[in-house]
C-alpha cells in the first residue's frame, strides 16, 4: 500500500487572527494535495490546520502533550496522547515527512530545531529565519505565504 | 463527528505461531466491530494484529518505539515515531480507549500496569492474570478467546 | 573514579504507616551499605525512602514525573525534572544496577515490568509476586524485610 | 538543606578543539562557584565540561539519550539513562537552573528553545543568537567568554 506523506504543521497555541488564517489555510492545501495532516492537537495553530485540513476531507493526527485524547481538537481524526509535555514535539518531528512551521514562538523554534536534528526538512513559513544568522542547510527553507509553504512542503517530500 | 473507538493491542514481539494468530484474530475483530486498532507497529503480535485489522479493511496506528516511520509493518496506516524507547508504551496505552494484552513478556505487563494506572481498562488474552494474586479491579478482565477479548473491550468503552 | 552503586526503591505515593517505614528502612540500608538512593523524588514511600538514605549521608536522587524541580521532597539531593508523566518510571530503571520494590500497585508494577525487560534485577519486597503466576526469572526476587530486600539487591549488583 | 544551582551546559557532541576549551573551562567554573554541572552525559561538548567541573571538584549529572548509564563519559558522576533520544533535552533543560549553550548546532538549538520555552533562563556563548533575529527576552542573554558565561549564569538563578 502507498502511504500518503505526512506533513507535520507546527505554529503558536495561541495566535492572532492572521496567523490562524495561514495556519487554516495550510493545512487545507495539505489535505488537497493528498497528505496527511500531523499537527499537536490542541488550540490555536494546530486547530485552524486541523480545521483546513478536515474541511478538505483529510486525515488529521493530533499528537497531544497531555494524558487525555479527550483534549484533542474537534478536527482530529487520530488521537495521540503521550501525557509527555515538551517531549511530545519529538514525537511530532519524527512522524513528519516534512514539518512547516508557521510563525511560531519557543515551541515552534524546538520543532524547527529537532526536525533538523532528526534530518526532517522544514518550510518556516514567517515563522523563525535561520538563514538570516547564517545557516545554509539544504533541509530549512523559507515560504511567504501558505500556498508557497504547502507546495514547497510536498517537493522536499522524498 | 463521532470518533471510531481506539483498542490497543498489545503483545509480544517474537511470539509463536498460536499466538501470532490469536492477534490476527484480534486485530480483525476490532477492524470488524469499527474500532481503530493501535499497536506498537513492530513485528510479531503488533503485525499479526495489524494485518488482521487491515485485511478486514480497518486502520491501523503504529506507534514505534524508534525514531524511523519506515520500520513500521507495512500494515500501519498511521505511523507514529517516538524514538523513546519503553516510554513508548505509555504513549500506546494512553492513546487507547481501552487495551487487550495478548499474551505477552514483561512490555506487556508494563501496558497492563500503564493501563491500568492511567484508568484504562484491560483484558488479558492468555496472559497476565493479576486476579490470580489477588488484584480485584473493574479495569482488569480476562478472556479466554480472541473473541471474548474482542467483545469484552468492546463493552468496556464508555 | 569508582562508581558507587544505584538503587531504585520504587512504592506507592500515598502508602500506609507501615509501608513508609518499610521505605525508610530500605533507603537508610542502601545509603549504610554505600549506595545511591535513587527514587521518584515525590512523596509517601518515595520519600520515606529519600529521608531514609538522606539521614544516613546518602546521595538521594529523585526523578520526577513533573516539570518543576522545586516539587521534590526536601531529602532529594539531585532533583530531575522530566515533566513526562508515568515515562518518568522508564528512566527510573534505567538509571538503576538494581531495583528494590516496596510494596506499591499499578505505577510499581509498571516499574518491575519495565526493569525486566530492560535487564535491570529487581527485588520485591512484600510487594508483586510474579513468581506466583509461574515467572521464574532470575532477575526477578523477593524479599520479606527490609533487610533482606537491600542484602539481596547489593548481592545482586554486577 | 541548601540545594546547589544547577547548571545546564550544553554543546555539540563531536566539536573543534577550541570549542572543547571553552566547554572545559565553563565547567570549570561552575563547579568554582558551587554549582552542579548537568550536561548530556556523552562525548564532545558534554565531555570537556564535565572533565571541568570534575577536575574542580564539582557533581556532575549525565542525563544520557540512551539507555545505558555505562556509557556516560568517565567525569559523570550521577548517570541518569533516558533511552530517550532526543526527547532527553527536555529532562536537560526542566533539571537545570540556567542553562548556558556553548556554541552548538541543532540540538543545541532545540536546549534553548526548549529551555526558553520552560522558563528557564538561556546564556548563548558564541552559539545562536536569537537576538539577531529580532528576539528581545528577558530571559535570553549571550556572553563571549567562558568566563562571562558563568558570571551571567549564576547572577540569573534565583
Amino acid at each position: 500500500m502507498e502511504m500518503k506523506p505526512v506533513v507535520g504543521v507546527m505554529g503558536p497555541g495561541a495566535p492572532d487572527e492572521e496567523t490562524m488564517a495561514m495556519a487554516e489555510e495550510v493545512g487545507r492545501g495539505v489535505a488537497e494535495r493528498g497528505g496527511v495532516l500531523l499537527c499537536g492537537g490542541g488550540g490555536g495553530a494546530m486547530e485552524a490546520a486541523a480545521r483546513g485540513a478536515a474541511q478538505a476531507g483529510g486525515t488529521v493526527v493530533g499528537v497531544l502533550s497531555g494524558p487525555d485524547p479527550a483534549a484533542a481538537n474537534e478536527y482530529v481524526t487520530i488521537r495521540i496522547a503521550t501525557g509527555m509535555g515538551n517531549a511530545r514535539n519529538v514525537v511530532n518531528v519524527l512522524s513528519s515527512d516534512v514539518v512547516i512551521a508557521v510563525r511560531g514562538s519557543y515551541g515552534t523554534l524546538s520543532e524547527i530545531a529537532l526536525a533538523l536534528k532528526c534530518g526532517r526538512p522544514v518550510v518556516a513559513l514567517q515563522s523563525w529565519r535561520l538563514d538570516r544568522i547564517g545557516l545554509d542547510d539544504e533541509l530549512f527553507h523559507v515560504a511567504g505565504s501558505p500556498a508557497e509553504a504547502v507546495r514547497k512542503a510536498f517537493e522536499l517530500i522524498t
